[in-house]
């Protein structure tokens, strides 16, 4: 693989969507830049990612201080220009209204939504000066349609995908694409089929097209990279063929 | 006026659209706890609702603070019912991405989004057990499209709306109207008489009909509450005739 | 009553939400026109509304004929100036894609979109010399969302909505509120609780709050037609309480 | 290149978009065929694509006629497997409402809707029993929002949307990739660039990055061909970095 000498923030970069993410822009000769809250856990990635070539900085991360997430990508910038932020912190709880503490939708919305504009904000100071950049944020089914249990999840989900708009219409016409990628379905993880097999039975494993592979939305942010700037998508829904929406 | 021994809440009782709601919902005969930072405020719009025989009690409230919200809607079911419960705070701000702090972000979060959150929780709360109530979120264009320096403005409105809109697909068949009435056009206040002044020019405010004035948001309210629960609106938009849209 | 000495033409007066849309306005004082394709399927109606003082006009309309809709309402304005024109026609089917034909298609379109912009269009002629006037369209869940089986119908709401909008932001400023009023739930008709009884049993037809009772919808149009002109609602999407959503 | 024994449907072959694609799937292997209404307008089409090796084609199509889109798409899925269909008949207008003729009205959904209704079912019907194949629909602004003077074009687009939406739903779990891509900004063609030379003045063609190429186009249709099932996109919205949305 060439190297680019760039470099991609992956923020939240967990077991499945947030290492396929970083694998594949590893893959393509991106200098890999992986937060998450502790970054002992990254270890396999980082020998995943290095055993085929490619480089990666794994780090410990608490994405919704802001000194963190600057110092974090300031680091990033330093190695190479940050060529692409993605931010992919989850936090799916769901509580009904009156169960709803106020300390869970605040630590719910420093997850999903406060530590998403912070990681926006500081990609963008990096990459305005040089007039080009890219900034892609993870949206959920609840980023467009809030449900019942879900006011505290969808409030930050909602409150992100403000956030990505916002900077997507400032930053667009300045050459950073910004970009929300709205995985309308559960992805395929531990918890997701855990949660599954609890509440639906084992049948709710047999089609596995009904998940959607952590891969495939790291096919879909290369597909974004990917977009000449005639021709950028700022929303993108992905779901798997099976599902119901 | 007959009294109909109930409460209705304003939280967020400013001098244009909470006063407006308060004169109304006084006017049919409920009565009026209502809510803003500075309670000394409130004493005109006392002195002016009991001129005309209404009832009003005027609190100091910190909406952020879950201790005093709670205290302000217990407060006034205790007096009566609460029948209604109003969440109108505003944070409108706007500044570039860049420069837009973490204090600013948190801050309006806070004022136009967790404490809308904290109200309509609490109100919940006191109407469940009866199996009837009221509980109604201002919101604004920037509840439905993030802008160019909107950042942390739409995300808070976002937000607020997921909240609203969460809550109403709980609460709705426990037969509690959970509404958000969106503000589409600026509100007749001396802020934004002032601004548009300011930008725009003396012309600006040559059509009063592009202004919307805070009584016809009362009106608006006022008609969500009248629906018979047969037919529910949960999101209604309302804007002057001459606006662009 | 007093006699308001305008006409409120109801374009598709079926025996349900076009009948209820009639009785309402006509215990307000208009005169009503109303049409539907056999009108001799109005006398009850007649006798009901003229038995309580009312006044109606009962007429044959096929709306897809352009010159049926132009003699219909200007029939009505010659009467006493058209004060509101509410399109009513309705034409629900759902059909697989490959069993939907190019008739039920053509004809569904014919009924639910192309009549409604011909009532628009022509309603809008003779209120715009005056500088005033009402144009409320109705509208589905499949105005909002097509669905499996739904290519037909909800390609014909939606583009009966894009009407209703396009007229709205052309006719706002000049005075004519154009609506589109949302029903988001089957309303309680002999058919619709015929087809509820087959497809889902008696217990369906247990709770009389999951299907909106035609007379709501009734009042629905009368809060729009309510409004001052300084706070429009273009969209209001209605539900019984217990619908979900 | 390598033959994909596959063929794509291009109907609205015109001069830009329709040409750009066909130029894309016939260079990655696919023989095209294209369908306009005067087919002897692609002769320079067919040149082009043969001479670098690609195999094309060229229809003459009224796509508003059933039967000639039934054996426009038969005698394309004759010559081997149809793999994707993709609609891009356009009907541009802009015209006051009291000035849209029904004529008009109808011809705009005849082409952009109607004729799209008809391309998507008849794919369907040779796609559903091979489980397998692609069915694209071109959008536009005016698919999501009317305007003034839009009246028929939107109405037109919503209708084709919905109509896709409806196939996507019911199409999906059966492994036909439906989508829809909304082009939200003006593309690159004599007639964009003369109309805004006309209203505007030379200036407004001086950034190319406000008119979307044409290829570029065909590239998101790539892009959309290439998902993997797991991941699809119904709706896609694209438009040049320097659009103001």
């Amino acid at each position: 693989m060439t190297d680019r000498n760039a470099t991609v923030a992956v923020i939240g970069a967990g077991d499945f969507i947030g290492a396929e993410i970083a694998k594949k822009f590893a893959a393509e000769g991106f200098t890999i830049f992986a937060g998450r809250r502790n970054g002992d856990k990254l270890a396999p990635l980082v020998k995943e990612i290095e055993a085929k070539g490619g480089s990666i900085h794994a780090r410990s991360l608490d994405a919704r201080k802001e000194e963190e997430i600057t110092a974090f990508l300031n680091d990033a910038d330093a190695h190479a220009p940050l060529e692409v932020c993605i931010f992919n912190v989850g936090a799916n709880v769901n509580f009904p209204i009156l169960d709803t503490t106020e300390r869970v939708f605040r630590k719910v919305w420093e997850m999903a939504c406060y530590s998403g504009f912070l990681a926006g904000r500081e990609a963008a100071r990096l990459m305005l000066p040089r007039g080009q950049g890219n900034i892609f944020f993870t949206g959920a089914t609840a980023s467009l349609r809030g449900g019942s249990g879900f006011a505290a999840f969808a409030s930050a989900k909602f409150g992100l995908r403000a956030v990505a708009q916002s900077m997507a219409r400032e930053l667009g016409p300045k050459n950073i694409h910004v970009a929300h990628l709205v995985i309308d379905s559960g992805v395929d993880t531990e918890w997701v089929r855990q949660r599954r097999l609890e509440s639906l039975g084992p049948d709710a494993l047999d089609n596995p097209d009904l998940l959607m592979p952590p891969a495939s939305v790291a096919e879909s942010y290369w597909q974004l990279y990917s977009q000449p700037r005639s021709a950028w998508t700022f929303e993108m829904e992905i779901r798997p063929f099976g599902e119901k929406w």
